[in-house]
Order: structure tokens, then C-alpha cells, then sequence
């Protein structure tokens, strides 16, 4: 295992204070937690955010806390969901009164633990709601999931409800548009090569010198089929073809992310990126909005993702605003 | 080699096109070359300031192309730098009436190639200046260079020049702080594996499986020991101390950077980033700034850099403005 990294087992901690002391003006770590929160947090009559899950997917979550996104991002160990107990801290850390609302991504014990959190904080008498993201079209279940599991499409969540909370939505409203941008989004990836969590020292799988596995999951779970690797036309071309037989784009304007998986050169996000936007092209499909670069990654597994969301006004203005959180550039 | 590409041969152009088609509103190809330009470009008026080099490094330097930053990047073929041609055709894409300034990390062909394409625009009455990067501590000659290698220390020179030449600094004032910035810049790397050039096809270097390199370069030139993989900390420290033993940062405030190769997960970036604070507070120096992320990379190389810039007021103040280059934010 090559790493840059002390004790194995201490990475999390490692990193939540090397993200604090990154930008001290405007992050913190909740004292004796993993929640890294706005610095302002709980910020008074606005609808709190809360996201996260296990490690290893860098800048999700906590790249993306600020004003305009989420307010605290729940650090689990790597590949491992957060506790209810820790959940629990981040939804007390920043509840400012007005309700707080669970980002979480379609994992099993990431929807037990934050459920269970959520009647937790309840029983304290704040209110919670939730969004549970589904956008992966590769598989209906895996290792880790019932029904479809919750990949980069979640950014959209993130910075669509985000910014519906920052400008005064009500819990409710925020529920809605969170939901909506889950129904319009979708999303499959591809590995290059596996990844290798810390604690375990060794890599989740192989794939051979001239393989590569489409569909993976984010934690390396399986995908739909493995093959010799083609060319990047062809990777583009089979993700995007999947994702728009999923639901009907016709017509409409989209959101496109590339989303590398933590070792694919920058280079190969824009090759793939101009192959998605020659095939959107040609069936009459317009792009709004472009995002390339590592937005949910699995360590130093090499892939990509593609994501699309179908916009109409009302997520086209959400999106376009600016946000403070560090990892999402309108 | 594990690469998501088309052909070997034609990375760069396809890259350039997933760029443009990227930011379309904000980013432009100029016709029939390799240059990335603002799309408003050429700005009447003002300096204007290129960079560039090899490809493989992204985001440098498309990705600082924006108004606060650069006017345009020019991209060689990878690793290699672009022709005295390429150089001259963005000269002459962005040249707005008040002088263009190049931004030119210290490689020998690269030198030679922008030094040359400065004689021809001269030619045509074009006023050019230049600084040439040379922040890497770790060694003094190398296989591509004559003196100290430029690497990701001259993202603060794109930042602070930018920012200069956008609030209408002249092209001597422009060319005086970039020089101020690299004379207080220092910056040094490890690697942890190679990378590979597609049109190569192998990796150009060997590491062994216990193995790293300290005082690499980026394009994997040898740098200063080959050892066995130490902690996170001892990386940093040794880092560190070879930047400070350079020029005395005593009582100063800093901006850091550190910066992943291409492979390495942002984890291990923020634990890097959490010990070079540790050691910087020991020793009394205070960190203004904190950048940490993928700057300029090596394809697919694991590994790190450390970037040390010590401020004053008036580099404060221009390292703080907003820019509107996409992988750059204060």
C-alpha cells in the first residue's frame, strides 16, 4: 500500500484538522466530533443542511460546506457510514430553529444511521426531514444497497437545496427541490483500477492489466460487466447512453458533471467531456451548465462518472448561484 | 498503460475541445492552435499575461485562464513544450495595446521557445516581458533544465500578477511583482509511482513497491533520494525544512500550497496540509492562506508538492482578490 498517511487507522481525524486549518475563517470541526461545519454554524432561522457518510470520497462532503451549500458534512470512517450518535452531534451543531435536512446517499447503513439519527434529534424536538439519493442507473441492488445507489448526482442536491435554504425556503421547500433534483438526475461510472482503504491495506479488487469494470460503485462494489478497455468515445458513449434511456432528456436543458474517481488525470475528464457533449448535441439535448473535476471520489481509484440533470427554471437559478462551499464553482 | 483516451497522438487536441466545450461562455480555443484564451480576449487596455507549457500538468494552465489570472495558456504536446509558433499566436490572440507578459516555468525548451516567440512579436511591435519560475528547491540542474525547475509555486505568479495587470497595473509593474513573487516562492515534491505519457505508453521511471522519491519533478525528473515510504508527517517535515532552510521566513506570513501529483486523494492531502501548520506554528510563522488540492499535476502521479510564498501587504492584497479562473478560488 502506498500512501501518504501516519496511522492507518487515524486518517479521518488526520484529515478533519488539516481541512480546519485549511480555512480556519470559514470552516470548523465540531469540538470532539467528525463534523466539519460552516464557521457560522447554527446560522438563525435558515434551514440547516447536513450531508456525509464514509471517508474516502474527498471533496465529498466537506469540500462542499459554506454558505449556499451544506452547513456540516458528517465524516464516517473510510467506506463506512457515520454513527447515528455522530449524525446526531451534527444535527445539533447546526439546527438554527428553522429544521434541519438530511442529504443521504442510497446506502444501507447511511439510511439506517441518519434515520435513526433523525428520530433521535426529534425526540429533542427538532424537526428533520430527508432526501434520499438514488442516481445511479447501473445497478437496482448491490453489496451495499437496496434499490439504486447514491453516487455524484448528490452535488446537484447539495447545491440546488443549498441554495434554497440559503435564500429562506422552508424545510418543506427545501424537501421539494431536493427531491425534484433527485428525480431528474442521473448518473453511472467506470474503473480503470481499484482503490485500497487504509485499514485494510490492500486493494477491495483486481482488475487485469487491460480491464476495466463499468458501472462500479464508489466503494469499488460491482458493476454491470467487465471488459477490455475502449477507447474514451466509447466509455462516454456507453454511460451516456444508459443515463438517457433512463428518463426522457428530449428537449430539455441539462447539467453535465464528469466526475473523476481520485486518479484520472485531468486530460481524460475533458476527453470524455467533449464526446458527452457531441452525443447531447446530436439529440437535441442543450447544455446549460459543465462540471469537470473530482467532485466524489473513491481514494485513488481510477474511473469516472458522468452525471446529467434535467433543469427547468426554477433548479437553473438554484444552480447558477454563487455558493462559498470550496469544491463547487458555478 | 490504463488510460481513457482516443488516440494516443491527439490528447491534447481532444482535451482543448472538452475545455472550450466546457465553459463555453467564459473560455475560447483561438482557431487552429492550442491556445486556451478568455473569451473577451484581447482586453483593450491591459496587460496582458500567458502561461503554459507541456500538457499533463492540469488544471495548469487552462484551468487559471480568466479574468484576475491569465489571458491565455498555451498547450505543448504532453510534457513537451509548445513551439515558438504556438507562443506567438497567443501573443498575438490577447494583446490588448498594453504589453504582454509571460509567465514561464524554468525548463529549457520552454525558456528557449517563449524567449523566442517574444523576438518574433517584438518584430511586429508587440512589447513582451517575461518572468521565469524557478521555485523548486530541490535541485539545483536537472535533466530539463539549467538551474531550479519551476513547478506549482507559479500559481501564485499566475494569481498575483493577474491580479495586478487586471486592476490595471502596468507592464512593468506587472513584470516587478511577479518577480518579487518568485523570489519568495519556494516549493518542493515527492512522488510515491509515475506516470505514463500516452504516446509513450510506459511509465518513464520505476518505483518499487516500498519505495518514494523525494525532490521529484514533474514530469518525473530524478530528484534528490530514493527511500522506503515513510509517514505523512516525516514527508512533510523533510518538505518543509529543505523550503525553509532556503530563505528566512522568520516573523512572516505565508500562503501554502500543497498539491496533489494527479493520484493521491485529497485525504492525504489535508493530512500533509495539517502537519506543515503543525510545523509552521512551532516556528512562529503565521499562515495568511491555505491551498490545497490538485494545482499542477504529473498525469497520474501519486505524490505531493509543498509551496511556501512569504507575503507582505501589497501580496496579500492581490493574492486576496477574486478571480474568475475555474481552479483558482481564495
Amino acid at each position: 500500500m502506498k500512501k501518504i498517511i501516519n496511522d492507518p487507522n487515524k486518517v479521518v481525524m488526520d484529515m478533519l484538522k488539516g481541512i480546519e486549518l485549511a480555512s480556519p475563517d470559514r470552516l470548523k470541526v465540531v469540538p470532539d466530533t467528525t463534523v466539519i461545519a460552516r464557521k457560522d454554524a447554527p446560522v438563525a432561522n435558515k434551514v440547516a443542511l447536513i450531508s456525509g457518510g464514509g471517508s474516502g470520497h474527498e471533496p465529498a462532503h466537506a469540500g462542499y460546506v459554506g454558505p449556499g451549500m451544506l452547513d456540516a458534512a458528517v465524516a464516517g470512517e473510510v467506506f463506512t457510514s457515520p454513527t447515528p450518535d455522530q449524525i446526531l452531534e451534527a444535527i445539533k451543531a447546526v439546527h438554527g430553529g428553522s429544521g434541519v435536512f438530511l442529504i443521504i446517499k442510497n446506502y444501507t447503513g447511511d439510511v439506517m444511521n441518519f434515520e435513526m439519527a433523525a428520530e433521535l434529534a426529534e425526540a429533542e424536538g427538532i424537526e428533520v426531514e430527508k432526501v434520499v439519493v438514488n442516481d445511479d442507473v447501473a445497478v437496482e441492488n448491490s453489496s451495499f444497497t437496496t434499490g439504486r445507489r447514491g453516487i455524484a448526482g448528490t452535488i446537484f442536491v447539495h447545491k440546488i437545496a443549498g441554495t434554497k435554504a440559503e435564500s429562506g425556503g422552508s424545510l418543506a421547500e427545501v424537501k421539494a427541490v431536493a427531491e425534484k433534483v433527485n428525480m431528474n438526475v442521473r448518473s453511472m461510472g467506470m474503473a480503470l483500477s481499484p482503490c485500497t482503504v487504509p485499514a485494510a491495506g490492500k486493494p477491495s479488487f483486481v482488475l487485469n492489466e487491460n480491464e476495466m469494470e463499468i458501472g462500479i460503485g464508489i466503494h469499488g462494489e460491482p458493476g454491470i460487466e467487465r471488459k477490455n478497455i475502449t477507447t474514451a468515445d466509447e466509455i462516454a458513449t456507453e454511460l451516456t447512453k444508459r443515463i438517457l434511456d433512463d428518463i426522457d432528456y428530449t428537449g430539455s436543458e441539462v447539467a453535465v458533471m464528469v466526475n473523476g474517481l481520485g486518479a484520472t488525470p485531468e486530460m481524460e475528464l475533458y476527453i470524455v467531456n467533449a464526446k458527452v457533449h457531441s452525443i447531447l448535441a446530436d439529440k437535441g439535448i442543450k447544455v446549460y451548465k459543465t462540471f469537470v473535476g473530482e467532485y466524489m471520489t473513491s481514494l485513488e481509484m481510477a474511473g469516472c462518472s458522468i452525471s446529467i440533470l434535467k433543469l427547468d427554471d426554477e433548479l437553473k437559478d438554484l444552480l447558477n448561484a454563487k455558493s462559498q462551499a470550496s469544491a463547487f464553482r458555478v
